[in-house]
């Protein structure tokens, strides 16, 4: 590991960690007004820091039920935090990609327009000035739309926007909570509002560098076919995809003769579909994932695990990290180190950290797994549902989370925690002082595997 | 990685493959024969397969009752079968790491007299009669120990000895198999019987190479300050025994109000130490982990996952591999991109390499795993429980191996394969012809996690 960028790198990691435990704290007093709630709710700490904590990481995993707990302005509050997670979020990992531009490369550092001589700051200001502005156009939009449609279910245009505000919102940052009660349950047989869903949920999950160079590519009208997308946004949007429509596919099948017995097609095809998008990071659900076989609950968990693509709204190991993975096996067993994709060779630097990240992951929720079955009583398979979940930062829940105790609720913040700033930057908060590397001992091979 | 060895390394797995085959082909013929079982079994070929595999790979998993099914005649059969399976792979095992001594470097090719020069057939023979000698001498000293012992249990000398025998073989070979019916279940109380096979147990399962420098080191005796273990007896051998430290530490934590309520502390504390021993790669038991929570299922699962040392009678990912990749890891976050342990440096090939294990092996057991649940009536944890029993070539069960379908027999066949084999003579088995890696494509760095 080069160690040029390490001063740099871990001013990053801290602005990351400050943000996070800022906006918890604010957002824990937020939640906790009293005008926030319904009358008679009862409010205990341990929930509204879960709440903040899953709010600012945009997970979605709930231990009260939002329509029941909030009042119409806990309502507002919740939308705002949610904001503010999913849009902090993006800001800091997009600008950490910044920062390391140096190691990225210079083209992609020019995608943005944000001149690095102006120092960080200002860079970090004008770039939260442009995903703001993204997000808050998709959000528009969204809530234009759902609003609109929602008087066919909703009573006033009030209630259809309120409605329509929140979904919008709760879709395009990923976040997964909703004010309906059950998730989008109410619109399982809605195909519009689903495929409105879908297209919000992808907005915001795909990342920030992505929809730039698309932006990008869309507006450079007289030399569009020689624009050249990064690697990174190839290799993450075509994961981003392929995960997708694996997902789909594995649930259709794992489910024909199950919860798809006497469905028609189309709601067989949007029910898995939706479900398997939302598992990217979404948290949304058309259905009671319960009511899937434990296969295709295991399916989601390890699609949730993988999580989103770097510096989006979700979590996971990321979409990248999954395809370096899988991609160095291949090149392996094809007796090559170099990994070649997209007329292009990765990094070995690239190819560690993956696989860092993703052993380092596998440890984590493994014994995020085993700590829960040892203090909860819940099934195994509900247990590694809820861990993964919380580490992809997806929300998608099998039901166990309002009833797990103080000490498993810590293991889900602790766990939404780590997935929301990423393996690697987890691993950099450990690091102390970085000592240098300069001696060296003889080389010595042994045995593996 | 450098291809210089790739002619010889994809000989050796063929070498692997083809022993594999054609010993599981003459077991399950052997085992099939008319007197080797008790009358009115039945025989199916699917069972006969399976038992042949569970034997050549030393795993331990049974589809039939080994003491209900075979004759005596049937049990000297499948104990020359576990010899046959055992020794095997531990010579061709230990083949390999000769054969890739260029790689290794010369001292540790030294270690064992095999002349190279001599060509590889007449060197594998060699050690073969060497490996043969050692396990042998093993089993002998335990069948005496044990056959005198039993005497307090089985009234004729005969008997006793027939016992003494099979177990001394079955713990030496870490096959796991039982003629009691009951693994060691009979001799929970008794810890001599416990100690005798823990010391079987590691003797199989420490490695060959280790023994072979263990062997050095005694009969150096004008330098035995000075010898010097290889980094690869080192390392392994701190990993193993460290495994079985922390994994008996931790079922006497997990099960301290659970199934130690109410037991003596040397009870519990062998109840603790014999099951984290057989877990590197005995399967033997001294009681029902049924009877185990959850929480340790998982843990056993996973310790039976990393498996046991390499060029041993053991399976799983292996304790090096399991070892470099937490290492990297720690120095990673240390910011450090070499590893440096015991005054030595480890080369990024086996780092990659740890790695590439690592990420296959949990993609090939996920998705058994998966696949099982979708096929199989049996709780998740029973199903990953089997499944890294298999992997691991262990042979521990939660019972659910005797009820599985055909195509579940099949799904724990190829586990015992991979696991057996190991997941890089995998990787190289799937390779066809090795093309050149000759050009180059321009660098492009991502983003990971
Ligand atoms: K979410
Ligand atoms: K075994």
């Amino acid at each position: 590991m080069k160690l040029r960028n390490n001063a740099i790198r871990l001013s990053s990691v801290q602005l990351i960690v400050l943000f996070y435990f800022s906006a918890v704290f604010i957002s824990t007093v937020l939640l906790s007004l009293p005008f926030a709630h319904r009358p008679g709710v009862e409010w205990h700490f341990i929930d509204a820091l879960f709440t903040a904590v899953s709010a600012i990481s945009v997970t979605g995993l709930t231990v009260v039920s939002t329509v029941d707990t909030f009042s119409v302005p806990g309502v507002f509050i919740l939308a705002f935090v949610l904001q503010f997670g999913g849009i902090g979020i993006m800001t800091l990992g997009t600008f950490i990609w910044l920062v390391m531009g140096k190691k990225i490369g210079l083209k992609e550092r020019q995608l943005i327009s944000t001149d690095q001589n102006r120092g960080t700051l200002s860079g970090l200001v004008q770039l939260m000035k442009q995903i703001l502005s993204l997000i808050l156009l998709f959000e528009l939009v969204g809530t234009v739309i759902l609003g609109l449609y929602f008087h066919n279910y909703f009573p006033t245009w009030g209630e259809a926007f309120y409605q329509g505000f929140f979904a919008s919102v709760s879709a395009t940052t990923n976040a997964g909570f909703d004010i309906t009660g059950e998730s989008l349950i109410p619109f399982a047989q809605d195909y519009f509002v689903q495929t409105i869903n879908i297209i919000l949920l992808i907005l915001g999950a795909i990342g920030f560098p992505v929809l730039i160079e698309i932006k990008d590519f869309m507006f450079s009208f007289k030399s569009a076919s020689h624009y050249r997308f990064s690697l990174f946004t190839k290799l993450t949007t075509f994961t981003f995809f392929a995960l997708i429509v694996i997902g789909a596919l594995l649930i259709l099948l794992l489910e024909k003769n199950h919860f798809f017995a006497g469905k028609s097609w189309h709601e067989s095809f949007f029910y898995a579909l939706f479900q398997s998008v939302t598992t990217r990071n979404g948290g949304l659900a058309t259905m009671d994932i319960n009511e899937f076989t434990v296969a295709t609950q295991l399916v989601i968990s390890v699609l949730m695990f993988i999580g989103a693509s770097p510096s989006s709204v979700g979590g996971g190991i990321r979409t990248t990290t999954f395809a370096i993975s899988l991609l160095t096996i291949f090149f392996f067993a094809k007796g090559h180190s170099n990994v070649k994709i997209f007329k292009r060779e990765l990094d070995q630097d690239d190819i560690r950290k993956s696989f860092v990240v993703v052993f380092t992951a596998v440890l984590l929720t493994g014994s995020a797994i085993v700590f829960l079955s040892a203090v909860e009583p819940f099934p195994v398979m509900a247990i590694i549902f809820e861990v993964c979940s919380a580490f992809g930062t997806t929300g998608l829940s099998l039901g166990i989370t309002p009833e797990l105790s103080t000490v498993g609720k810590v293991t889900i913040i602790f766990m939404m925690f780590i997935g929301r700033i990423g393996i690697i930057s987890f691993l950099f908060l450990l690091r102390g002082k970085v000592e240098g590397d300069h001696y060296h001992y003889p080389k010595e091979r042994v045995i593996i595997g």
